[in-house]
């Protein structure tokens, strides 16, 4: 990867969008003039103060970090994106790709042929070029594939291989490796001798001539010891150490919790292979986070804030389909009951609430454990406590909110019995929510499901229909 | 803080987890043992194993990363909780009351006395220390800012004094600055006579004599550059830096968007007063996130999984009264329709789909938004191409999904109006949770609240209320 160029943030990076804006309706003002082919002395100056503005968009965009020009273009709509690429260096435009949003790397990327696609791999390592290589059409992957040397083949054929998931996919190959059977001067003048240290390099790892891992020297520790000392002294030899195959998010959890800036990553012979960054295990962290987020809302995937009409509608039907679904189960259990809500129509007014309440708050425990199974913090021998604790904040919600409800409905409509069923109504709505709210996210778990996917729509679908039958049931039951 | 050791993970912190419960159900096994004062032989036996059963316990905790001992009283009920907590050295309380959630925290602490927390704050630097003070007793705080030499407690002063999300509350203090008009070798002089570099260091900051910032010197560089080179000619001079008042979350992002592991602090003379770390900023980035989730299930604060039923249930409802309060008007709607749905009872089961697909709809559209608003994308200029793509889009789901839904609601009742009006209702509705789902979050933003928070409440509340007017007014207009 190109160094970090770090640079003073005079600006913020929205003022520099507005600005991108500001210089794009110039420029925009300017094509319309020439199309217009108006000859006058006053529109010639506006149409250079125009072409200057788009010449000053082109500079500015040169100085601007890869990920701040990245952020801009998922600033801005379709058009206006693809006119900004077009002004963006073509030697920057792989570092670009790799910074921006999958759902706008797809659409620059439909913009590109096939030799544009190739120079913009050429700038990029393997890992990152096995980063992009999902998006790429197949015979660009072939063709970069075949420009590659051995060993970097290798690489990306291997680096292609790993599931997306796994330590495999996120590592990359900048590791500096020294022996443990020389003096730090001896490792000090060897560095000296490389004409930078790959970002991030916080500790050189130390491997045998079979590229064993034996450890690895901190630069903390580097910089401070006596040069005479030997690497195998210096050392730290127990060190976290992650394999290939091993998924993502272990790695992730692991850096957060003990605080890495690197690690290595060795194969199933413990052989030193990558090594891990904590930057790439950030915007792993912030993908998934992202994913998660847009999935609990009903998103399929990713949405590009300006994607077509037709693209956004389909990214969103599945979720609209599997909730017409379960609203469509939900409004034939009140089917069943036409006769009772004929002959007691406050029930009809009422129903909604106990539906509505028993989902906010089977939500509630859903999220808590959900939460807990995603640390790893439910245990299967404290279930039986999680149960008892979320059955009795049920019962007691249920009895208190159930209660002010009850009154309320008797204020409404002049009917104890009414009011009776429903505080009844709600207490079992509110049990059943507790229920569903754990049994759901532990049965996801245990069947190998994210829990916090399905969970919503299925304790909904189950607290719906549930506050509709147990409401509209004890009413046919005790008041029709 | 203490250095983190790096350790072999052989076990999986759950595997932990497990083992610590195991050894727990042996201690407790022993205690009943001993209550119950039975002689014999073979109890005596059995109590000795279990004796060394906790033993084991206390060596396996002395032997864990900190990090992996507050996982483990994350993961355990309170009263198991506070047995493991007793058993963990004094000295190493307070790395790993850093370590807990808050809720977890509290409990604790709680549990601890004035002397035992003094000694717990004593292991802490005074930056870890102002991340604990909010959870100790007042008392105690003073006990500790009387026991500080003036640097130290001028530092914790005025990091007691920053707000919780800016970059003073976030920052340490242990940067190792360097000047300008010396050479690497005397650098590297000076490194070598510290005991050890601060955790994190992948730079020295290079200041004046009154500490005015003037460039960063990362160790990758100093590795590699010439010893007899002055500091001046090999620092970074455009550094990102970031200010003890700016906002703990913009700083978040720039780490993210510029790799950044470590950055100076500056006041607002350009004074280096402290240094921002990536592992500080990945926790608030993740409590960031884990509020926001809990929030959004309508929790009010991180809530400790194995909290009282009365801690939590006081937690859960302002959520409930306020989503009461947003059911109670649904229903009054509907209850202004009593009449019409009296005649057409098929109404009241068809009305909670209207209303649902509304809800569901209008999330999608506000998730995207709020996404957007979070990350700067949504700008003035193009507030009218999102609101004609989600109105389009709301159009093309309603014809869709109206149409499907008309001609079910005809199936199954054969009145072909029943169906139109189905239909239109759907479409209506759909329009208006895109445009509430665009508003909402937008005015919240403006107004300077968080829209991640109050939008789905809202939205749901018109997106039902509308639903069942629109859908039951329009019955009432024409079908009956």
């Amino acid at each position: 990867m190109a160094e970090v160029r770090e640079r003073a943030r005079r600006e913020s990076v929205q003022d520099e969008l507005n600005e991108v804006i500001r210089l794009l309706d110039k420029g925009e003002l300017e094509e319309e003039l020439v199309h217009k082919q108006v000859g006058p002395k006053q529109d010639l100056v506006d149409a250079l103060t125009h072409k200057q503005a788009l010449t000053r968009l082109q500079n500015k965009l040169d100085e601007l970090h890869p990920a701040d020009v990245a952020y801009i273009l998922e600033g801005l709509p379709l058009d206006r994106r693809l006119q900004v690429w077009d002004l963006v260096k073509a030697e920057r435009d792989g570092e670009i790709l790799l910074e921006v949003s999958d759902a706008v790397r797809e659409s620059l990327i439909g913009s590109m042929d096939r030799q544009e696609l190739l120079a913009a791999a050429e700038q990029l390592d393997t890992d990152e070029i096995a980063a992009l290589a999902p998006d790429l059409p197949q015979e660009v992957v072939q063709d970069i594939l075949d420009s590659l040397d051995v060993q970097n083949r290798g690489r990306l054929q291997s680096a292609l291989a790993y599931p997306d998931d796994s330590v495999g996919a996120l590592m990359d190959y900048e590791m500096v490796t020294v022996r443990e059977d020389i003096d730090l001067e001896v490792v000090l003048r060897y560095l000296r001798r490389l004409d930078a240290l790959p970002d991030h390099t916080d500790k050189l790892f130390v491997v045998t001539r079979d590229d064993d891992l034996r450890g690895v020297l901190p630069l903390r520790k580097l910089l401070v010891s006596d040069a005479e000392a030997m690497v195998e002294a210096v050392m730290a030899k127990e060190v976290v150490t992650f394999h290939v195959e091993q998924s993502a998010d272990e790695a992730a959890q692991a850096f957060e919790r003990y605080d890495l800036v690197t690690a290595p990553v060795v194969d199933g012979q413990g052989k030193l292979v990558g090594r891990l960054t904590v930057d790439a295990v950030m915007d792993f962290i912030r993908a998934q986070a992202n994913e998660e987020a847009l999935k609990l809302a009903g998103l399929q995937e990713e949405e590009d804030l300006f994607a077509s009409v037709w693209k956004s509608a389909k990214n969103r039907w599945p979720w609209i389909v599997l909730n017409l679904g379960t609203a469509f189960v939900a409004s034939r259990v009140i089917g069943v009951f036409e006769g009772t809500i004929e002959k007691l129509v406050a029930l009809a007014a009422l129903m909604p609430i106990v539906a509505g309440i028993g989902g906010n708050s089977g939500n509630q425990t859903s999220s808590l454990i959900t939460r807990g199974l995603a640390l790893g913090l439910i245990n299967p021998a404290h279930t039986d406590r999680l149960i008892k604790k979320e059955v009795a904040i049920g019962l007691l919600n249920g009895l208190v909110w159930g209660s002010v409800l009850g009154i309320i409905a008797y204020l409404l409509y002049g009917n104890v019995f009414l009011g009776i069923v429903m505080t009844a109504a709600m207490l079992l709505n509110l049990l059943v929510a507790a229920l569903v709210g754990i049994f759901i996210p532990i049965t996801l778990h245990r069947m190998g499901r994210d829990p916090a996917m399905g969970s919503s729509v299925l304790l909904t679908a189950t607290t719906d229909s549930m506050g509709f039958l147990i409401f509209l049931g004890l009413a046919a039951l005790f008041l029709v």
